[in-house]
């Protein structure tokens, strides 16, 4: 199985980059949830491409046909599909490109797996054009979670060298959050956006990419969510962010910077506030023994740099078992974590959606 | 659901800390594998507590009784439960604590998760003596691997501030798995075993525990397993590593070493060994695109200190509302991290195999 | 979760009778298998509605656009997404039966699971159109299935008071099986399909339908597919059968028969044919313990005649809590079961290619 | 994966008849439901072996011991495992038969299934001993749904030429279902039970066995459980009944009887009764569309006899691929179909506590 996520709700992502479209089936959605079309049109421009220098040039509207699912504006309770046709498709780009495995891509893993038979055109099924539909998914998941008062949201806390301040994780307001949904470079440090662009842009300039760390923060979650051992809270999100292509590590709360504390200092405690339990800080990032405390939910994902770059390489040609120039000419992102923001709040919202269900 | 993991073996993990017993059933296992007790034994035996000033005074033999699916020294392929009793229980040092939300544990989560109803000794089903039957449904798990050429070891790369060296991802030799295998405490530097037990005992010496980080690899793995999306080999290993107690980050290959690389830096050139495919590098820890690719897995897990620590602290009382002094009298770990080196390799074991087959 | 299936082949089918179009994500499928677009229409066709007064007149040329998961004629291993676009569409005739709840039909437990929020225009994702996608998902299942040499198909055992003969378990040749897939009312005796039409029009004139039992033989099954307990080949296809709309019943081998007879009567005794184990009758119809004994599959469903009838009835107006009259104008089938023949094949198809991975 | 079950809740079965124990670990259970120690007894002396000359003369006092899960007497959420030991076990019974396939069992299915490893004694895990922890797990799920009001009931319709009065589906009182639950050989009708007794005892006398079938009813359930296609309550239904040993066909309502209705005859008509929805007749066996309606829920199952008989038989030596005779020693129940009543009350508890959640 590759595309399946999810307990109660579960979402099948099907698709290829250069194929007619890429879309998602949700089963298990509850039924009534109202659709807000410009809230879903919102959160696919904040992933669509070709918007400036900074995204891939290819140009996709990423409007989204619903198929099923929906009826008079409400979610019928029934799989609903959704899809998002590839339009801006230049296939030409990759036809030379058969049979080279290109470095840090999954075209040799996807050729053995699939025995030669798989879609090598653009990544094919392993594209991160596939977050598309994800981001879709979790629009819909978004609308759910906001009646229920839960706001989500992610800002760039690193970018090769540059780096934006950490949220305060014992006390993050919604407010903050909301704003990075409204920002392109959504991030918390005044002036820090024109130096990550700088630092984007030297990569570009360089025919080349750069890496980079996001954080998101949930909050408002009610406690007592998730559950110990295999379905715990950090078990769903970090099944779910992985599969986002280029997602190469993720840490809760202090994450691995724990190594170093002690249990004394380590120790959120308790506190009654009226009738609310709280911790004074939050190193575990919300999550005590795989289930949330009521505390933000907080965690940080790297992204690997993009590994199509511009810059010659060296690629192995599988019908030759021999090394051969590469000069990547398709179009492409110089920093793929920018563009992730939103598939990481959409991946949030999926994941507390199946465990407040 | 709280306690089944994996895709075509499930195992289902049961047990209280201060109950009659913890246990697992494994239903998938294939029939035929030869069940060696020495190395089941062997296995338990790097878990099992009691044995030092570093791990809690608790004194468990952690015999394994197979109840079912084993039949004249072979796993029939139907489901094999072993049962692994708890001898060693004093749940006097916990009725005091019954009301008692202590600072870092799920005390608080899990009182709101089940209602009142979960057994509060000892940390319940939220204890980590709950990895005890998950080394042995690895050790069994690893029984099949080795078979096939697979070996699996973990070593401690960082206890509080003492660091070991890393292993080079692009090349580890299976003999020093093995070596660390046999190592109560498996490092790569010499001299360096001496210096983090030093930083344990004192940690230990001030009633407090410290955090670590453990490198774990798997070699020999074939190319091609795993899939990309919602079964990624990273989705599969982080959601199994999440579910041990304490876990709070993990890593696959340059992990977040990765935010600050550019993609030539980053990207493994693949190239032709006669026959074999390799790559020169192994940033991406023997992953691309979620399918291994035949190089290493290298992977790295967080550890928060153990929470249980001698230190007063306070704790809310949840009857009262009222926070309150917190002496803990219990036997506990001064660093979990060090007991945990097994289970990774028994994650790691459970998670190739549920992949292989 | 309403509409997934398949453990190792998942099926994921959306759409409503009335919205854009039905379809079917199918995950998990092996990489390789040539798509025969023309085998995939011929079974399309067999469904098809609108052919003669035999099915309800709605027409629709039910083609399906295959959207993601083939690639240059053979599936990829990723997800394959097909769909096949609702056309010939009188929403019209619903409109005023909003509030009304049918006999026999899922308006009124739909209306209260799903909220009010279901579609319910022309039963909405209850439809019998839901089968559409599965004869297409099944009919990919079978080209798998027929590269190893298994031939499936289904035979009218019963329409009202007319009898079909049975197949004779112990030894069914391909051939029959393969005459049935090319009938429109695939029967064994020569003479009995006009006796059926004739039953089938008698209804059709009363405004009323009838119901129905087809028998459906799985051929040159290997021995050892399944599980005992809850993955019993029983199990799976009897799970798969139920989620066919109208079907109240299944049987396997002697089925029902079985109640009256002996055991000395009721075991099927193993022999040696030179290499080869078979049976010398075939009461159990192939399957021991919940797995494949290899002798032909056997099993019998029934069909609850269409609930929508021309005749005057009564239904439940649930706005005003009312009895009222009701004449329904929709176009439908007379018999259901005439219509489920290649749904069954297409069961059978995808339970044991699910079987055989 | 053979003996995992549910959605929710998931039941992992283990054990073979002549190991150590047989068990159920149950995942899932909410916390908090009150454990009646004396109400799981009765249910498994309702399935008790060795009680009088109509259940094999096996012996065993089928005591469950609770492992983990109750805290209290409360259930505590986490995962509770029951074991129930094997004592009276007479292993060199079955010694000589290791490599005769015996007719109408599973011993060849299982033999090629899992390579010749499988536990031969007793039927190993395929033995209808597997439904003791089923019966236990039942017991422990029908507590919840009685504090629910719904009440579960099974009886015997027919056992060879011996037939019982069904139930009239569209009036079925709790208390007729309580009645069942007390009697030995449940039937509706006055007198027909010595009838029964009979009828068994004379297939015991010619050390031969008889089929039967019993039905099974469930009132009280909420209308709007369970879901269109694959997970259908028939869906649900019927795959955990064809996991009990034996059975070879189910079926719903009016079910086989559908095939020579008329629909203006199948069609239950919804009325209003006050508030209520109800249906005059209850043809469709309380479920519309995969989901119930409110009625009382009642399906049949039919029994084979029971493979083991006293009578000489062929078996198959698959050593020397030779017909041999088969003379089996074991002890055995004349008809299978009377001990299966508290299971399939079990089942039926254990499905509907998994659509409740």
């Amino acid at each position: 199985m590759s595309s399946i996520s999810g307990e109660k709700i579960k979402i099948s992502v099907f698709g290829e980059s250069h194929g007619k479209a890429v879309g998602v089936v949700i089963d298990g959605l509850p039924p009534g949830i109202e659709i807000d079309s410009d809230k879903i049109r919102a959160e696919m421009e904040r992933r669509r491409p070709g918007q400036d220098r900074f995204t891939t040039p290819r140009n996709e509207s990423d409007d989204v046909e619903i198929i099923s699912g929906v009826f008079n504006g409400y979610t019928t309770g029934t799989p609903l599909c959704g899809i998002i046709g590839n339009t801006d498709v230049k296939s030409k780009d990759y036809d030379a490109m058969k049979n080279l495995m290109r470095p840090g891509h999954a075209d040799y893993t996807g050729y053995i797996r699939y025995g030669g038979f798989a879609d090598y055109r653009g990544g094919g099924h392993f594209s991160g054009r596939l977050t598309a539909p994800i981001v879709f998914a979790g629009a819909i998941a978004y609308q759910y979670l906001q009646k229920k008062g839960i706001t989500i949201g992610t800002h760039i806390l690193k970018i090769g060298s540059i780096d934006d301040e950490p949220l305060n994780a014992a006390d993050i307001p919604a407010d903050i959050l909301n704003k990075f949904r409204g920002m392109r470079f959504p991030v918390v440090s005044p002036g820090i956006e024109e130096k990550i662009k700088e630092e984007i842009d030297n990569a570009r300039r360089d025919l080349d990419s750069v890496g980079g760390i996001l954080e998101t923060a949930v909050v408002n979650v009610p406690a007592g969510l998730g559950s110990p051992m295999f379905n715990s809270v950090e078990s769903k999100l970090s099944a779910f962010v992985f599969s986002i292509p280029a997602v190469k590590g993720i840490e809760f709360g202090s994450g691995f910077g724990f190594a170093q504390m002690r249990g004394s200092e380590a120790n959120d405690q308790f506190t009654a506030d009226g009738k609310t339990v709280k911790t004074a800080t939050n190193h575990t990032g919300g999550i005590n023994g795989g289930m949330t405390n009521g505390m933000p939910i907080v965690f940080r994902t790297v992204f690997r740099p993009t590994p199509s770059i511009g810059k010659p390489q060296r690629a192995l040609d599988i019908s030759k078992m021999e090394s051969t120039e590469l000069k990547i000419q398709g179009r492409h992102d110089p920093c793929i974590a920018v563009r992730a923001v939103p598939v990481l709040d959409a991946a949030a919202a999926l994941v507390f959606m199946d465990l407040l269900l």
